[in-house]
């Protein structure tokens, strides 16, 4: 059986999660917290040279990093990663789409707001983060004019990457009611049997 | 043929035309200035939703976006990207990491040495981003002290994602000596017939 390293309430890790669940695959859980250093132990580095969740582990000790490339390799033969060539490059485009301009504005505001304290120096990024997090949720809902899933006909693992961060933008004070095509596929989404919402950060505060 | 609207100095259009290069495939290659606003005009636009290149255009017209993604479709069947479901999720995985712990210090701080006045207060960042593309290429260097090439026993599309940006980090100011690693691993990467350096930026200033 596969082991995940994995922190619940990152949406990195919730997209390894989703996945599994979506192919009914089992894996070992084992919960590690990054936000209190237990991705920065020597006996994780060792495990992972960049030190990050998710982290997979197969049987034979053999280790996958980085969430996107957990997903293809969980996806790979089932519907949720295209096999024509052309649709599987448009998935990984949007792929490479949510970890270069998503993730690191949509992510990391929330994680300013879930796990930093009022007083940080680091709610300073808010302003730029929220002005970019929505240029990336507006290049989705141009997108979303047109298609009903992101880059296969139907649901693919695209999909389950962009949903990990972009159905808790909230959490970082960035709403979704500008973005009427995204609330409609999110609706989409959390109508397929095993999608469900990430827990919330410990520390989560309204900020919307 | 395949278009390609590209930026020859820019390190994710570059490693476009290395894999074009090195598969013998020809396109017609599009000289679109980013850094001049090329695109951001509505023309371009209507084609790329994030406005973005590299951006690839097939004959009947559909497009692709984000150069790892390019690099993936190029290369699929080919011995640029391994048929081994394991060995291509670990290709895709350095190609992950390039896109979000690489590029963005990296290849920023080449942006702003090399494209912005010497008196533009983006010059601040700098300290950060070395710090943070130094820890890039730290995570480089502990892989290679075990292998030869990144997630393929042999050259792959996560090394040319990755030399993109890395044989020219002195032009950003982050320079090399402390990684013998990775200057082993871009000799053998510039031994390949085909691989090239990139043209340097126009306002290039020696920061090292």
């Amino acid at each position: 059986m596969i082991a995940v390293y994995g922190m619940s309430a990152s949406g990195n890790c919730h997209k390894v999660r989703l996945t599994l669940d979506l192919l009914g695959r089992r894996c070992e859980w084992i919960e590690t917290d990054s936000a209190a250093g237990q991705t920065r132990t020597p006996a994780f580095l060792t495990l992972s040279p960049a030190g990050r969740v998710p982290l997979l582990v197969r049987d034979d000790g053999q280790v996958l990093a980085e969430s996107n490339a957990i997903l293809c390799w969980l996806a790979d033969g089932t519907t949720l990663l295209p096999a024509d060539a052309w649709q599987r490059a448009q998935v990984l485009s949007w792929m490479f789409f949510e970890q270069y301009s998503h993730e690191p504005y949509v992510a990391v505001a929330r994680f300013i707001c879930g796990w930093l304290p009022d007083d940080s120096p680091r709610r300073e990024e808010l302003p730029r983060l929220h002005a970019r997090g929505r240029e990336a949720l507006a290049v989705m809902e141009r997108h979303l004019a047109e298609h009903t899933w992101f880059g296969a006909p139907s649901l693919s693992v695209a999909d389950l990457a962009l949903y990990a961060y972009t159905h808790c933008a909230g959490d970082g004070g960035i709403g979704l009611d500008d973005f009427p095509g995204v609330l409609g596929w999110l609706s989409r989404m959390q109508a397929v049997p095993g999608i469900i919402p990430m827990p919330p950060p410990p520390g989560l505060r309204n900020t919307d």
